[in-house]
């Protein structure tokens, strides 16, 4: 039975504090064949932050380079600074059979959906809107205003999940990953993602 | 975040031979919200086979009769033989929020995504046809023109597979195995099934 090739791509889409970088990295240690995709931004690093596993740092000129020699499979720009999706990592992984992970928005995770009509979108939400607020207080990194405006966010992006193929809540996050690999396995067997198989 | 209060109507088919029936009570075992559904025929019980466990044997009289009363979901005669499917537990299995396994054919598959469009049709198969055959012999319960006949209706039965949603290998069963759990897990995840989620 031959199977198809190609790598899925997996778009995880969270408002802020929802715990998707956690519940990234942990798939990727479960999943040998994933990978997550590493965006490029011009926004200044934050304490903590290391260039190559939560960006890649780069000046604007840098960046507009990547964008006029279509390095960027996807950008946009976000309260005056850049992000974008580095192609090459992107084609590369896929061609070569492996699953890859974008970390994005939901207007991203449209645009994901019309250059690969095969990707997988998954929306990832906290069990509440308050448990939401509580665990960005929790992190005691942004000021009132700012959780003020994440949650506004979190409503807007809300609006696009009948977008998405899958909704995980994470509630406990061992749940919420056992639930995230079983998407990414299941989608492996989906007939959709398969060459037309022959049995002989 | 309300979910959907209804059970995954689950329909696996496989050919003769393939590990269909193994598959669909290890996976009851390994699921304790799984259950199912045992099939009533009028065809003899073979040796082994246990009235309420493998199928539900009657007689054509009281088949003929369940078809008047719409006992059945769904129906087919093969070989002289009635085989049909019990409509009470399905549906009240499904109302109580319990996904139910249909263990039927390929025409039984397409009957029922017709009457649930929200079922989710598995086809399971051997890596090969060769396989299959081996498998076949090896259970020394056939003739070699029943045999045939059975590789035949594979045969038949893989055309339809585009149809289906999956395509599960039964290569080693414990694979497999994990394969219908995540599809299992997954669909629940999947936003086609789950109410439209209100986060307050």
């Amino acid at each position: 039975m031959k199977m198809s090739g190609n790598g899925l791509v997996i778009v995880i889409s969270a408002p802020s504090g929802a715990g998707k970088s956690t519940l990234c990295s942990k798939l990727a240690q479960k999943l040998p064949n994933l990978y997550c995709s590493v965006s490029c931004t011009t926004r200044p690093k934050r304490p903590g932050e290391k260039d190559g596993r939560d960006y890649f740092f780069v000046s604007e000129k840098k960046f507009k380079e990547m964008i006029r020699r279509k390095e960027l499979v996807e950008w946009a720009c976000v309260h005056d600074h850049y992000y974008g999706i580095p192609r090459q990592f992107l084609e590369k992984n896929i061609r070569a059979g492996k699953d890859t992970v974008l970390n994005i928005d939901v207007q991203g995770a449209l645009k994901i959906r019309r250059l690969f009509p095969g990707s997988v979108l998954i929306f990832v939400m906290t069990p509440t809107m308050a448990e939401l607020e509580k665990r960005l207080r929790a992190r005691k990194q942004d000021s009132d205003a700012v959780i003020r405006t994440r949650l506004r966010n979190a409503r807007r992006e809300l609006r696009f999940l009948p977008k998405y193929d899958y909704l995980v809540i994470n509630d406990k996050l061992a749940d919420a990953l056992c639930e995230l690999e079983a998407i990414v396995i299941a989608e492996h067997r989906r007939l959709a993602h398969l060459s037309p198989p022959r049995f002989k």
